[in-house]
């Protein structure tokens, strides 16, 4: 999975009919970096990506996203055509502490 | 989901029987990008690539696109040999407004 | 899907079983450009593939090609280990007049 | 698959209800180099990355990593929204001898 | 498909008890080129990355590696967490002579 920072939204009036009602987020990729002291900080990394959310992410916040089909399989229909999901956001005490190291 | 713009069409009269009917564009891939004000543009990234279209997006449209196995999800038949497909039209005001930031 | 030239063959005698009878066909990426006036050309990208092909694309020709599970969907039996198939033969007039700008 | 080393770990509480008890995993990508000599030796390469992880690795420890519907082969339940599974420890030998080469 | 040169072995005890039995190898991708008249040679490319062989690739042999879902239709069975597979040992003669060109 990648993690991700919330930045903003999109919006499409017209689009699959089996897609309405699913939020879109713009996300910037982030990737964790580990300081010598084992402290974690967060550093964008690549082009911004548009993933669907059901669990109601807010802007700023750190997400996990899933890509590809495994995206699909956290939806109760699985045959909707999204490649792209947020799973989970992750807990501010990650980037907090050194934790993980 | 990656968001592009149209920018032409591609046609093969000689194809997979399955994907007779299909309309195939050619799109260049797009990343929103925020001025410190909070407003959003485009700017293109990356390669042109063909996606298939059922929505009807003209030229200049910026598109939705779902990759891979979840492109087919938005087809009648998923069995169909076919793996980026446009699935929404993204709004004219996702990028007149600084939304979203 | 991306579209490429065809360049070549790669022949392979022990292989899975399942793979008997199909055609490997080696293929160079290629991208659309368009030049100001609309004129569509055809730009070489990235690393030469190796791709399975039904329909009987011949050396030069421009093809799509799908890739990952929706390649499979080209074939009888989709239970075939193959990655990438190609789907179509681009008509040349794609490339001659300054279509789809 | 690819390799990686186990350098962290990510907390979400909020997240899909499929997730829970899934231990996720912080990685650094790394790929095996030879020497002239035929001794191996890793070389950290691109992003961490997040994955979920049922074996049990260790910080510092190498992993094998399955990605996509693959990773999702690994669970009890394959629809799970999770596109990264560790899949296996290398054995440290494979890297303190010229194995392989 | 890729194709890539056996460099080495993988070993891990302890992994998802599916894979048991399975042989790992390193490999190092490599891209086909053609000289001006018409010979092909390789390329080392990219990455070493790990896959799963149940042909019986030996060291230095130039392979086709299927991956995604499509690389677990080589199995027996389809539910094992791998995302690459040997499917195919290329035969020699396709970069001793300038074939295909």
């Amino acid at each position: 999975m990648i993690i991700a920072r919330v930045i903003g939204n999109v919006w499409a009036t017209r689009k699959e009919e089996s897609l309405r009602g699913l939020k879109f987020l713009v996300v910037q990729p982030v990737v964790m970096k580990y300081t010598e002291t084992g402290e974690v900080y967060l550093e964008g990394r690549g082009d911004t990506m548009v993933v669907g959310d059901r669990i109601g992410a807010g802007e700023t916040e750190i997400v996990m996203i899933a890509s590809g089909s495994s995206a699909r399989q956290s939806l109760p229909d699985t045959h909707i055509p999204v490649d792209a999901m947020v799973v989970g956001i992750i807990d501010k005490e990650t980037f907090e502490s050194g934790c993980g190291v």
